[in-house]
């Protein structure tokens, strides 16, 4: 299945960290990419778990075709960001 | 078609504003729903004009079939955020 995933949190880098095992990264609070069944229920599970108060987390997923993706503008650097 | 459309941009209430007359606002700044062809070209057009320097955008699109949605810890209310 395709997922995009983008989360708005105090603590954008707990979710980068465990995101980057599986995923994409394509802007600073998204990320992208195909997963099984069983690696998506784990990631949902793990979100569960790492959900603070001030959290927003959602999933959108497709399990029968690709998403087409396309980009505007600058491409942003996570790593630039947290220096 | 059904899209999603994430921007991160540091004048994003301009980005607001014109998205939500097409489209359901879901966080922050993640815009989503069903678009004819004719609405997302001229959607991705004004995208094009509205850009500015810093700003990055991502649209996830799919012709065949919707997205599932799940969300995740707290609802964000825009209007909320801009007071």
């Amino acid at each position: 299945m395709y997922v995009v995933i983008v989360y708005d949190s105090d603590d954008s880098v707990k979710f980068h960290k465990y995101l980057k095992k599986f995923l994409f990264w394509k802007q600073n609070s998204v990320f992208y990419g195909e997963l099984t069944e069983g690696k998506f229920k784990k990631i949902q599970n793990k979100i569960n778990e790492m959900l603070s108060e001030n959290d927003s987390i959602i999933i959108f997923s497709n399990n029968s075709s690709d998403f087409i993706i396309n980009k505007y503008g600058k491409e942003k650097d996570f790593d630039g960001i947290f220096i």
